[in-house]
């Protein structure tokens, strides 16, 4: 593997230790955990699923890999706040699809060749891109890991303090 | 710009955007904000600030740029659970030692040849880095960027609602 290979590697990995990382603190909370807000007058943790599943779905798109799987969590997970829609579909469902979207999302990576991370992504054009080349695809995976990992810190908050 | 210097300008960049953004909740809360817990039992802000501060400082020598700056902090926030220390350091040295390590890993980061990143970080042995060539120095910067992200998202929550 060469350093170029290895840049993409190493990004991928830190993608996929963050998703591990979230599905842990998952798999820890029941539904009802889910129903809480993570701290007084924050986000419910089911809003948060729901916006990460919605958020990673855009990436299929944003990556230019294929349409979104899950458009119709759109308004109600990013256009919309919490507690501001009537009914939301329910824990089970939003964890399914997000296992779905994640798996697709890694397969694409994988097979990706390293030089191709570096091409525009989707919500740039090509004319743009040309004067703003930092607007690639890896910068998108990074960018996408860190807000993972800024709402995984406070998903955690529902878990019992022995559980964390 | 070739690719494996433009991979590494992307992740210093995101770097870059992450410690913006922390600084950007972190001014505008006050002193007496920091001393309250960012949820009911959690840490205080000023405990996650220090905790951020000893570990990018621990950076220093962990990038293999320079010994620590403040290692004192180490037992303080990185050891020692909050409120089990009798008393913290000033918010006020905190954030200008904050600055301070931000500014050199910076510094050092900029310096840095694009294919020194993929080196031995500085807790793993040669040896055994050649069977492990992903301990580099990349990764480390990319996992040290989704660490500031999972507890701005966690101090966040000392902002009043009108100011996130």
């Amino acid at each position: 593997m060469n350093n170029l290979e290895m840049s993409v590697n190493v990004a991928i990995n830190n993608w996929q230790q963050q998703v591990n990382a979230f599905n842990s603190v998952l798999d820890k909370l029941s539904t009802d955990d889910l129903l809480q807000e993570v701290a007084p007058n924050r986000n419910r943790g089911i809003y948060l699923l729901g916006h990460l599943v919605a958020v990673h779905d855009a990436m299929l798109p944003l990556l230019r890999f294929e349409e979104a799987l899950y458009p119709e969590l759109r308004p109600v997970f990013i256009e919309a706040a919490d507690k501001t829609t009537e009914t939301l579909p329910p824990a089970e469902q939003l964890k399914s699809q997000w296992n779905e979207v994640n798996n697709k999302l890694l397969a694409h990576y994988n097979a990706l060749p390293a030089d191709e991370w570096f091409t525009r992504h989707g919500s740039i054009s090509e004319e743009n891109f040309a004067h703003e080349p930092q607007r690639n695809r890896l910068n998108v995976l990074l960018s996408r890991t860190n807000h993972l990992s800024y709402h995984r810190g406070q998903l955690a908050f529902l878990l019992k303090k022995n559980q964390d």
